[in-house]
């Protein structure tokens, strides 16, 4: 019921409320879907009660489900439907990214309110955005569910699926003391953005600026050379914030970590900044989806991977009992605990 | 983010608007999940940004979502909390059943608004509801994501992973005319029972009575027989009604078909109403979760499986130009156009 692959019971069952209105929902994803990129463990996508996956021979399946609310995850006014359906994907695929998974396959749940359901303007853009970033990923959209929304909020939740070969997926928990903390990218450019988007109307993008909030850019081939080296200890993507995802970290693998500020690689939109808001975005907003990870002192790590800065931002400590989880070495040297505090998003 | 795996983030980001409500969430499902039956595919559930799963060799795995949408799916008047965990589990497993998988791991997405995180009555029902025949069908609870809703209303999506040998998975799409038409169990119960539902307090269930509609039956065991058999030609859940998926079917399939009304099985609950009204359920009701299949007329199809009554319906004929998709052969023996009217639920 309520599912892509059945249609005609769609439109019968909305003939009763809304006679266009979900049917064209349907239609408008199976089309759009129907044109994104194959993949070969896909073997049965939209239009049976189940999509079939045959994954790569020796592979394990990571899979992952992330909600994106409106009114919680986001606003109407302050994202464009093309970024609502591009963050919606990439929360997935960056959880896949975190743990040096392939991507298989994506599955949508999507509820609109009538009203977005008759104006397919929003459907539109957030398809373009949703399957833009699949394309790119080369992720089909392989099923889900739709249906009208009970409120007036537009509802989405998706699954991604992937493969890692046995045994070589990253988690949080094999970090050691004596490891070194690295972080990809540039970090704090979402928390600006974010704070940003309600004066949006009088900001213009320079071009080619990157977006870090509403476009963000999943590291999925980083987390899959990662993956592949067999080196890294312990890996999780900064969605929550850096100080929040470390404390995450040093839990999971029973280690106690510092935190160099001086070495932190601020995004641009943070640079800016004053240095006490920069390095508050850089540590604690949320959503920059870049990964956080750790290997051990002696491996040598490349300054790149798949095109991606590779920064040392400090080390894993054996645990002690009386001091700090999580430490931040200030610029002047001074050390301070370091509380995790990540964003409340659109609070 | 708003994972499973990230209760402190989310103790974090929660205690700005609800100290205790959402972190008490994640606890309570966590603490039950962890108690739940373990499932050798399973290598790791709830903690990391992806569970792990190592499918059976040789096995493709099926994947299906499923919204329960309070308004949509089920009304807190009339459903209690159990039911609603229980037919939340229910829709994903019996796609499932379908296409002849085994369960092999459910992922459940679920926003409570901040009344319902306070009074953990109705968690704790849901869960009862659940996990309860989670355990009953051995699948355990491997991961999800929470949050609380945006609206009054409660939110869930469940995801269900299952597997199958490789080329076995049953489909709509394999029937040929000459096949005979099968269901299981009995027809029209949910739709008798959903009717009763607002008048629920004058009634009383006698000891021992299904509820069909409370408390679906996913028919896993009979859909993997089913699928296991290799003479199974197309098969379906009946989730929107007889005549919706039948039409589902055949279109899938490109034949037309032709069901007897005096060969129906009838639940109890429909059996006790007027001859029309019994068959109007039977044919029109959804969610009765029975399996719709075919299979050659030459095959001795045994009279159940698994211990569920299987019943012979109807028969697979070639597609006719101006003739109708499916015929209704009435108890008088006349032919009559069977168009495909499921029931929109709860309106």
């Amino acid at each position: 019921m309520g599912r892509y692959s059945e249609p005609v019971s769609h439109a019968l069952k909305s003939s009763k409320a809304n006679p266009a209105g979900e049917l064209a929902l349907l239609r408008r994803i199976c089309q759009r879907a129907a044109r994104g990129k194959k993949n070969l463990a896909l073997k049965l996508g939209i239009g049976d009660d189940c999509a079939i996956l045959a994954p790569p021979t020796g592979e394990e399946i990571l899979v992952t489900t992330d909600f994106s609310l409106e009114g919680r995850h986001f606003r109407r006014d302050w994202h464009s439907p093309e970024s609502v359906g591009h963050r919606t994907l990439a929360r997935g695929l960056s959880d896949l990214a975190s743990m040096g998974a392939k991507p298989m396959a994506a599955f949508l749940s999507l509820a609109l309110p009538l009203s977005a359901v008759k104006d397919s303007h929003w459907l539109d853009g957030f398809l373009d955005g949703l399957l833009g970033l699949a394309e790119a990923c080369r992720v089909p959209l392989a099923g889900g569910d739709t249906s009208e929304s009970p409120s007036e909020h537009i509802l989405a939740d998706i699954v991604l699926l992937g493969s890692a070969p046995a045994g070589t997926a990253l988690r949080r928990s094999g970090g050691r003391a004596g490891d070194l903390l690295y972080c990809t990218g540039t970090l704090g450019g979402a928390a600006v953005e974010l704070a940003s988007l309600p004066l949006s109307k009088l900001r213009t993008w320079s071009k080619g600026e990157t977006q870090p909030h509403l476009f963000p850019v999943p590291r999925l081939g980083v987390g899959q050379k990662l993956g592949q080296s067999g080196k890294v200890t312990a890996c999780i993507d900064i969605s929550d914030g850096l100080s929040t995802d470390l404390a995450h970290l040093c839990n999971a693998s029973g280690v106690f970590a510092e935190v160099e500020a001086a070495a932190l690689p601020l995004h641009p939109l943070a640079a800016k900044l004053p240095r006490p808001a920069a390095l508050a975005a850089a540590l604690h907003g949320g959503e920059d989806y870049e990964l956080l990870f750790t290997a051990a002192a002696a491996f040598r790590m490349p300054r790149s991977l798949a095109g991606v800065p590779i920064t040392r931002i400090g080390r894993l400590l054996p645990r002690r009992k009386g001091k700090s989880e999580v430490t931040l070495m200030s610029d002047d040297g001074a050390r301070r605990p370091l509380e995790p505090a990540g964003w409340e998003h659109l609070r």
